[in-house]
């Protein structure tokens, strides 16, 4: 059937610039102390012998954490490749890692036509929720339910927790192949091009943005204030903010700012108005946490819930402006819904589904503990413990930050 | 030029049901107390005589109020009719009623090739702000500046501006032609089958349901929750309510509901988790405002600030499920500005370029006091004086109100 | 359940224009011997008395002749409206007609459950299909499967079929209920405001315009031509070309025209590239017929195959500016299958929720050989052959084609 | 201003697979010859010295070929880059290279404030054209227009007259920077990762593959024909099938395949309607010429003038059906123009965005005979004359197009 194999030593390349000088150096340079370290990974792909056999194996998928778009396409995609090798027991274990152990959630038996038009619609079709139970409590379940693949779909907390699993299965000498596909709406997992959903996320995201600059273009003295997903990075709101070229500040957690005095934002947004006439300000959830009081709570992924910026700044620019007996007309977006509960645009959907396909061929290679994604264009197998050392972040001193600056002409903020 | 003239003494027949008896009078029925009375009015069009030399006439277009779908496609189609005319002197006020006398804002002249495109954008060309002067102050201005036609677009309110303008020019025996085209995106002017970019906004708010539907859906008892706009209707939440089909409870102001309590919205929550697992509430932005405690602010137009239904209705609901113990995960859209500030679609392209055209023919029969509009599928002109009257809203009687209660299912909430 | 009833004496009224002369009368006299004649028809919508019993009924469903947006709307809601009322034996006839008779074709269960969401897609979840059998042995089946009600969405030649069904009913004493609900694209059945789908395939059409202007803009001597559905009327064009206001030249197979000659489009066409640079041609397909060399052919249904005026055009306008020695770079679009292979937009679903509902509300109160439809705003039914007694056209004395006219500007050709 | 300067000894990596055996190379080994050969090239951005006196420079943009999503983002971004340089005159080319030597067509003058919201629409601000005139009277051109600066934007063929022009330039020691920025929606363009207005290309192309699909499903033994753009490539063909998941065949030019016979399409069709009832198929431009009588035409840019496989295609199917006896619901969709006419989305909005800026740095850097763009995720300078050695083309070996027949799950055609 396939003739397209990958050789098991194959390899892509993980890092592609050669710096001159360290001093050159940009968000692309992952390790910042070297100029450039040559580093090997595992091709992804169909490998010439498998390690199971398809028609014995019991393959489990499940999704965590928030909504992404293309969740359904990775789901439907496992569903096909695992069909196309023989497997015939599939199944989706609902709500997350809680559909484990929860009375009254019961698996749900996965084929292709069940599946075969879930990518037209956004969401996850085997529901998704936050945290869940112990490993260990976990790793009974799947030993009860004679699971020998388990698909996770997550982000960093959901990668911790799949390896968690992974390394559990070995301790208790399971045969279980635990593979990871990354799902983070922000982009902020290390060592990937980018992670699915976010190119949807940003065109969303984006129109956002065109009605928050339609509002203030519209209004006497008018500002539109965005607020954009990011947990802890500014991947989105940059890149909204480029791509839409409408944007004349965008304040990510990289980079700190102060609201008030001389080199604030509020009197940049005063210059914006005697200048412009309006302007529109993009602003990532987790930016300026430092400027707000710390509500010190926690979801149930253990995520920290962030005091909202969004509400925070507009409240502090019409304040501003009252002060200063100036005009101005605010309208704040938080469009963080529509911009995630939404079907992956075509860009995405090709992503979702080789990464889909990859991670089926990873589990049947035998692999466990791994996660399915692309790097420097080519797709690869990467240990989930070399991504989540920490979160990806925008660096302040990348050329693609700087573009970003470049467009909105905005100034330091200090 | 013209030859599809409107006689002046064409009338179009306002209301046309003849109800068997009063009990089965439903919505389309204006006026409950009577079975059916005929009624003709102005039809719309160009006309054989005109009232002004085209060559000497100076005619102004203000846009007041919030934001609308299709306020370009009526500013271009009265510049494109005008010029069609033979007008040369077609200037914008810029900023609402605001334009007539604040300094440093300067009227705009327009062209035809000037406003070309600017349909493919939503907003207002010109800007639009609520309030203004005191009507003797614009008079003055429109005096001043020797305008004869001038073309308001607005909502209630601005109508009733318009025809205090019209009436002051009256009195001070200016032959100035005001006319209106009615501007509101909550659909709720008299007379009228519909107002423009009212299609638009159902459009958008079906996506902002959309998205809260999916959200439910993909979470462990999730319940998505969309306010809607409606200063004191309940179009548009009935109407994305129907179109989308995805909506458990739909609240209006023109129907009590209570949340609390036995027969109250959040027990009928309760049991929708029970039995679907999740679902969708949509509320209109005026709707239980009795629930609310009073803030008694209005707006610069002298509208009531509501307090916020929506942010209440998500406390009150997330309280709710945890004092009863049941997990409920709730999630919030407001999608105002992305519902208002976008392009016409094609319905509301056809509604604008004939209600501008009208206006433009109404001026030139020597109208004035009039709005142009649309009432049994023909373009009429209406006295302003008649539309002012109070503001449309939902009759819970009405068949389409009693189609939108079939659709979500949802019981009497007191 | 129901408490909005309509009563069975409720009447709408059918005409509402009340013209001065005859000679002012436009596209909206649908008689154009009278000046105006009053006229009721019966009001749609739930009886207090119904005519069937719920549990008894075998209920069937069939889509004939070609896509149209809303199919799927109509469908869904039937069978909601069905549950409703306590039918429990609800099947789709699949492939049109055609179900009713070929081997292999079975009829299919349906419940709210496998409906729930087909309108989130185009196309007929029943399919479609052209032509059909003779009504007698139609008959024999419904006999033969026990069907009481049949609800049948098609255009003129589907509900000609469906009133020869009724009527052979009635000849052999068998209580079925025929009902139709309007489907064509075209909107060109006689009497009702619009015809569902006809909203959403204008707002794709005008998507199709929009490409052909910009290419013709950004090409030098661009000329974008495109050719639009309407088999027998112009109404998609016309709305189109309204819409979109980027139309240099509509033709409409209601408005004769020529291509060559000093009154032709050609050389008007030369005109617009001359001052403009650029231009943009709308043709309805069954426009300038008369210029075609007749094919003779017929489709299933019996419609006559035309030749391609689309195809034609573009050749004689390369072939004239190569004559002429003017460079004309000419960029042909036919976008039908997009335009009708889509999800209905809001609007359009609104109408496919109403007509649904009051198709079954027409069956079980008795009422067969009708067809529910939306008339002056209001929703009502209508006798069968009053609709089909000939296909509407646009009016060449209407307002809206001369609105149309006024905004392509273009000239009589001829 | 500029604080992320690229240092001129900066590279980045060209080649980044290791293979461990020639065999299980696939489409990303532009060398087939070689396991793998280490290659660094420029990195793009801001040099720290610049090459030019902005205040003296004079640039021109030039726009060729077809239209392509994202020309007007490019054009857009240039201005802006050159004005914050403090370039103060920069002019457009109208109409491709004509614009240099056609009488009538002037130089247009560009500015921020006019290019600004040009990328809300598609096409080219600056209109394009193909062909043009001799090398040598476009440099005497230049030379009298005294441009310092050429930013052309286009194709294969377009870069090797850039690269031309930039060789007569050094020809005649003139200081003319001469910079390209690769446009071709086929992708199709040597050694980057795609270029820019593929991935909107793709998305679009998916709706029209997506209609094809309902229409098929819809209609009885439904065929869909999609024909897709690609003059010698297949990449919107395979990335369009492989995006939307609903493509049964995918035939592209450098994938050979037979119509008739045991192992022909046509056999597989018939099988495709035996079993599942209906299929869609989608072919490239450029795929089976030689199954087509050849017509040895060009058009003005001298590439040849395919006879068309998708009428052909469409023609075949029928007969082929006919003849059989099968009945077979033939439809046929081009969405060329429609695929190509429009905005740029978000992807390729930063894409444009990046390459534009990066144009004007690369000739400030004062380079000239280059062209911008990104390879294994980075910006990069390329020589011209390395990416147009030939187009470039979809590897049948490649991972991706295995992927993509594992999607259509089609068999090898001949």
């Amino acid at each position: 059937m396939w003739n397209g194999y990958v050789n098991n030593a194959d390899r892509a390349l993980l890092k592609v610039i050669k710096y001159s000088s360290p001093t050159s150096a940009g968000a692309e340079c992952i390790d910042p102390d070297c100029s450039w370290v040559e580093q090997w990974v595992h091709r992804a792909g169909p490998r010439k012998e498998i390690y199971f056999e398809p028609e014995e194996v019991k393959a489990a998928i499940v999704t965590c954490g928030g909504l992404c778009p293309g969740l359904n396409d990775v789901i439907r995609q496992i569903v096909f490749t695992l069909e196309t090798y023989g497997v015939k027991n599939i199944v989706g274990i609902p709500f997350g890692y809680r559909g484990f152990f929860e009375k009254g959630l019961k698996e749900m038996p996965l084929s292709r036509c069940l599946v075969e038009n879930i990518n037209l619609n956004g969401g996850s079709f085997l529901g998704v929720s936050r945290g869940g139970a112990k490993t260990s409590e976990i790793v009974d379940s799947i030993q009860a339910r004679r699971i020998d693949m388990l698909f996770v779909l997550g982000g960093n907390g959901t990668h911790a927790g799949a390896n968690a699993i992974h390394e559990e299965c070995r301790k208790r000498k399971l045969k279980v192949s635990v593979v990871a596909v990354p799902k983070t709406i922000d982009n902020d997992i290390l060592l990937m091009d980018k992670t699915f959903g976010f190119d949807t996320a940003v065109e969303e995201a984006q129109r956002a943005i065109n009605s928050a600059y339609i509002e203030a273009r519209s209004a006497y003295h008018g500002i539109g204030l965005v607020k954009l997903m990011g947990r802890s990075s500014g991947f989105i709101a940059m890149h909204a903010s480029l791509s839409s070229g409408q944007v004349n500040v965008c304040l990510i957690p990289e980079v700190p700012f102060t609201l008030d005095g001389e080199f604030g934002v509020l009197r940049h947004l005063e210059h914006l108005l005697k200048t412009k006439g309006f302007c529109v300000v993009c602003v990532a959830e987790a930016a300026g946490q430092d400027l707000l009081q710390k509500s010190g709570a926690t979801d149930a992924s253990g995520n920290v819930i962030f005091s909202d910026i969004g509400v925070h700044m507009q409240q502090k620019i019409k304040m501003h402006f009252k002060d200063i007996g100036v005009p101005a007309d605010v309208k704040y977006i938080d469009p963080t819904y529509m911009v995630r509960a939404c079907r992956a645009n075509a860009s995405d959907a090709i992503l979702c589904t080789v990464l889909g396909q990859n991670a089926v061929h990873g589990a049947f290679a035998g692999f466990s503990g791994i996660t399915s994604c692309i790097c420097n264009t080519h797709y690869v197998y990467l240990p989930i413990t070399e991504v989540i050392k920490a979160p990806k972040r925008v660096n302040p001193n990348s050329r693609m930050w700087h573009r970003c600056l470049t467009s909105t002409g905005q100034p330091d903020f200090h």
